[in-house]
């Protein structure tokens, strides 16, 4: 049974703040300053260059990377960390491209993150080979994947709506049609269970600043599954990649499984700040976390739409259907944001009209449910929102 | 004038260590901690998500890319921060490559450093259109661009034996060869003046954790010269280069100028400590340090020659063809490298047998230098090194 109110203790929340946006940037864990201090000082200062040894900076990819796989449903030794989420989206396409070389439809949907679907066209650009990015809507998705399919490029939870897709259906679908996937997991890790050993994904990726509250630019996750992981090829074949980086040999060998999707040197200070906050997370049942979320998402819906008629609910209802954030539509909600941060409740607003709460469980408890809807409500209420005047000022508060 | 005994103080340098691997790893900077606490307490703490703006993080990428930017001589508002030093290379190369479609020659030479190399031969692989990475001796480089050649990718300082390539006269080669150029400056950024505005370079990259300090997989570089940087397409096209990165347009439409390679989300902690350690700079200048350089490199030449005649100097004499480290050939050089920092003198060895000191003006002065050369004869002297049980010891202590 975890214990919530001790990971909320865990975590610096200012004073006077509903943080309601955690699925953009998780908050500090208490133990972060403390940990980079320690790498800072007694490891970079003492051991200078001897720390990639002695300190294991080296190999902390694969060690903070088993960490987050253990929150994915990923085979041990199948997750590395680094880059942004973008490079490893552009990164996994391409290596499941390669692994397709006969289809051409790159499939998603328009809930994707814009940053995904970019770096699909920049890479279709650059191959220059007539791959299509075929965009569909997203409860139109399962009916796209047909054997012309190459890859569907999904993000498991929409980052507006909030809609979580069938992980297990879409990737038996893809996999029925002849088709790989890639997964983006943005605001599924940390957020709740995932199964990609179970599901049978074949690339997965993630960002761990969101729920996992690495930090603003927080290292990026890879993920491929054991059967792919020593022939799919890496396009951004760097050194940290190379089946032997310190043999400086003058051509490229690929490593050994998910090392070869290492690039670079790795972001030690920005691992060792993520490593504090995945020590949150030793203890925590990821099936308690999914019934938490679950309860507060459910407490949220129903007193917002009890106290405020103006929101409309964007979410799907049920619960197997989202995932741990909550979104309405209100064609003034930026300013009505605005105006709800200036009272100390923390959601963020998504162009054109959207609304967005995220819920999450490690830190938000039925207290600051009730007191964000109180706000909310004081916000959105009366006939406030029929006048100009009012409306113009609730965006500059 | 430069006051070098005051920069030194603005280290950490363990006691007892004479630190000659500051071309692999910089030191830490006194003021890293501080401002990396006041990062994570003052602003991710405190301003949660609001830190993007309030903090100024958004923009952190261009602010730091400017204060490197006057180090290696480049115009205001054309070098950005972000990623690893092996991502920006290609990210370059493929810009470069794109604005010279007609031809299929990538030139490089042999003393580049490996990752570069395995970084265009992914490229050449994924374009799959028949460019030839073509790697020639280092001497041989300016000889070899022809009409043929694309690109020229060129490390400036060898990382082996810091031979120094004359930046101007080959881009100035390249050009009247219809030839770009991509220049990497991983040994050169803080090592020594570089101007590439004057020198005309078409792309630069390089990292920060070298000669700049920035800490272990501090953030990479990028330079496009003016002229290109609104032609140069993005190939890794992520949404902060987007035109308008929270308008979420479904499409991609590159940002202005440099912006446009930025990719994923700023690595917020990691360009803080960059950041305290660019502070450093700021009184610096680059003449002054260049003339440090040379007096302590030389001087360095001059007493390992006269007391350790079993190593071969490798590093070019004559100072205007040499950066700012010193390498040596010996057989035996990585037991002597063990023994060397068993004694407190930390340089490195780079396979097959090169050892190899890095003179880092800002905080090696000559008393390290005398320093390091007693303690290197005693490592060399005698008939010792003829003695198997003695190399093997060596090895390891």
């Amino acid at each position: 049974m975890t214990d919530f109110a001790a990971t909320k203790r865990l975590f610096h929340l200012p004073e006077g703040i509903v943080y309601l946006d955690g699925n953009s940037l998780g908050p500090l864990p208490r133990a972060a300053p403390a940990r980079l201090e320690g790498t800072l000082r007694d490891e970079w200062g003492e051991m200078l260059i001897t720390g990639w040894n002695r300190a294991g900076w080296m190999d902390q990819p694969r060690r903070t990377g088993d960490r987050v796989g253990r929150l994915i449903g990923a085979e041990a030794g199948h997750v590395v960390m680094g880059d942004t989420l973008s490079i490893k989206v552009w990164q996994a396409l391409a290596a499941a491209l390669e692994l397709r070389p006969d289809r051409r439809v790159i499939l998603s949907d328009s809930g994707n993150f814009p940053s995904d679907l970019y770096m699909a066209e920049g890479l279709a650009g650059l191959l220059d080979k007539g791959h299509e990015l075929r965009v569909v809507e997203p409860e139109a998705l399962a009916e796209h994947i047909t054997d012309e399919v190459a890859v569907a490029l999904i993000t498991e939870v929409d980052y507006r709506t909030g809609r979580l897709h069938d992980m297990r259906a879409l990737t038996a679908k893809a996999h029925a049609a002849g088709a790989l996937t890639v997964w983006d997991l943005a605001h599924s890790a940390g957020a709740l269970p995932v199964d990609l050993s179970g599901a049978g994904a074949d690339f997965a990726v993630g960002c761990t600043y969101k729920y996992l509250n690495g930090g603003p630019g927080a290292p990026a996750f890879i993920y491929v599954a054991p059967r792919h992981a020593d022939h799919a090829r890496p396009a951004l074949s760097g050194w940290l990649g190379h089946a032997a980086p310190f043999a400086f040999e003058p051509r490229y060998r690929a490593g050994d499984g998910i090392e070869r999707m290492r690039v670079g040197t790795p972001p030690v200070l920005a691992l060792a700040a993520l490593d504090a906050a995945l020590d949150v997370w030793d203890g925590v049942d990821m099936a308690a976390l999914r019934a938490r979320s679950l309860e507060l998402t459910a407490l949220f819906i129903e007193e917002v739409e009890a106290r405020c008629p103006r929101l409309q609910l964007v979410t799907p209802r049920a619960p197997d259907r989202r995932g741990s954030q909550v979104s309405f539509r209100f064609a003034e909600g930026y300013a009505a944001m605005q105006a709800l941060i200036a009272r100390g409740v923390i959601g963020d607003f998504r162009a054109p009209d959207i609304m967005r709460f995220g819920i999450t469980p490690l830190y938000i408890d039925e207290a600051d449910i009730r007191r964000a809807v109180d706000v909310l409500a004081e916000v959105m209420e009366g006939d406030l929102w029929d006048d100009p005047a009012y409306r113009a000022r609730a965006a500059v508060t």
